[in-house]
């Protein structure tokens, strides 16, 4: 799922995403929540009127930017208070607040209040959080009433595999249209995330959605969906872009680098999108040294159609078993070893 | 002509200028022969393959650039020597080069390199400045080989018609495909830039294009179209749109204001293109507010689209002998008289 945090996935309009064969696109509720705010989304008739993206959309509840954004907080039973990077007011997010918020923005899918504790926070507080978090999740699920929006729950609890289960069942318990693992990629190393997600994935409802929560690079992505994930989003790709770095099938190449100045080549040959077929490595690469807008919009164009592409591979691998094997294939291109 | 100073139109593509219906384009051949080099370009097939802008492209000598952004040069009769604004290196431009150059860049029209005073200079040095001008046109002339590419002579002068008919004289004496007229818009007041040019204007020869060399903004274009001019440029409607400035039917607004922060409406409600059509002031105000690429890219389609639309109209205007009353009856409105 390509991010538009702020109601836009950066330089690319709706057209483009459709053109690319991006799926879902994701809102950031925190984002949206202070600027421009809900209310005036939903006047709008909800983030998809407002940005002209008609193909499927879910926004978070805005727990991870709270935690990882926020400058200040204070944690209850109740929900989290934090302040606001844009101007340092004060706000509260509570479940039946966000449940709220993201029924106002409108997405097909909402996700519930969670708490994302960062990596290395002890047993204790783990226990405690994932708890919390699952009765933040039961009054979420109480709060929606929006029939035409999915909810998801998130199973969280560290990289405590005892934590994980208890998490997931007291999620699946309450009964979700998905289920996300939340509380990873924050820190820890690959391994220690794969293997706990190895534990949560396999017993993870089998007919429904699962999404692992920020995870974008190309290795990484392939890491999950063979551990059973159906879907994911991160910034990197779109990031990535704004510094001048593109996915390829050989790797990631920074276009700053002096050898791509006078490359009349292709930016991936390998590659069908307007950035590839229309525009050399030399033009991109001037465009990137100059700080042109273009630069970053092509770029952009090209990382997202990357990901969409990668995925629809692994998609048609699956349903034609040699998913492992086209995986690690790729993977090996893809790291030049 | 909207501008694409460094071989972009800012965040705009070759397939947008083609839906807004652009024409020529200008490229800026002191930026390019600074960044990438006009080597790179020409190894490159030219400024239509490197950027993939198929349409009509014209190139400025880079005599304006030289007397507007150089911190230092010198000016004698081989040429002029100045500090590159990118990182302080000297370089030279002679009539001979800046030709060279330009037929490097490949444009469909090539301009003659001249000295661009500032306004208020004296008689005395504008009198010696235009020979100068003039003797450089004539080198240039000489210096020109690509058949393929026409190349126009610029009329000098500044405030004093007789200077002014003086310049003409020389210019078309020496004899090129089109004449622009040069050293107006540079400070002096509007006033005096009409009456000047309606002092050459009536002198350039019919059968050949007439160019007014910087001027965009939409009175200002409808002011030299009424004195016979058929081209201009200007980065007016694409640096209008970084900083969140729009061109409409009923003025120049701007989407920081607070007034469009809720206003659903469109842009502007009597244009056609992509971002009126597509998008709410809403919308465009937060993009614009959040600094998101994709609000300058917006704007930026829109007030090319705008100026493209208005020059359209012109023409259409002229062919059916209504121009005057239409222009009058257009800036009224604009001026919200």
């Amino acid at each position: 799922m390509p991010v538009g945090t702020k109601g836009t996935v950066k330089g690319l309009t709706p057209g483009d995403l459709r053109s690319i064969g991006a799926g879902v696109v994701l809102g950031n509720t925190y984002h949206l929540y202070l600027r421009p705010g809900a209310d005036l989304v939903r006047e709008a008739g909800g983030l998809h009127d407002f940005t002209g993206w008609d193909g499927p959309m879910l926004t978070d509840s805005g727990g991870y930017q709270v935690f990882s954004l926020a400058k200040t907080r204070s944690i209850s039973e109740e929900g989290v208070e934090f302040v606001s990077v844009y101007d340092g007011s004060i706000h509260s997010f509570t479940p039946e607040l966000t449940t709220r918020v993201q029924e106002d923005l409108g997405a097909d899918v909402a996700m519930v209040l969670d708490e994302c504790p960062p990596a290395g926070v002890d047993r204790e507080y783990q226990a405690q959080s994932l708890r919390r978090t699952a009765r933040w999740a039961e009054r979420c699920k109480v709060a929606h009433g929006k029939e035409d929006q999915a909810l998801f729950g998130i199973v969280q609890g560290g990289l405590f595999a005892d934590l994980r289960r208890e998490s997931l069942e007291r999620t699946v318990a309450i009964g979700f249209d998905g289920y996300a693992v939340g509380g990873l990629s924050v820190g820890e190393s690959r391994e220690e995330m794969l293997a706990t997600l190895a534990v949560v994935a396999p017993e993870l409802p089998a007919d429904k959605p699962r999404y692992f929560m920020g995870i974008g690079d190309p290795v990484g992505v392939l890491q999950v969906i063979s551990l059973g994930v159906d879907m994911f989003d991160c910034v990197l790709p779109t990031r990535l872009a704004r510094h001048g770095a593109a996915l390829t099938a050989d790797g990631r190449i920074n276009l700053r680098n002096a050898r791509f100045r006078r490359d009349l080549g292709p930016l991936d040959p390998e590659c069908g999108c307007e950035a590839c077929t229309g525009y050399s490595r030399a033009y991109l690469a001037h465009l990137v040294r100059e700080d042109e807008l273009l630069g970053h919009r092509l770029i952009t164009l090209h990382n997202v159609y990357f990901m969409t592409h990668l995925c629809r591979e692994a998609r048609e691998a699956i349903v034609e078993a040699r998913f492992e094997e086209w995986s690690r294939t790729w993977i090996e291109r893809f790291h030049g070893s």
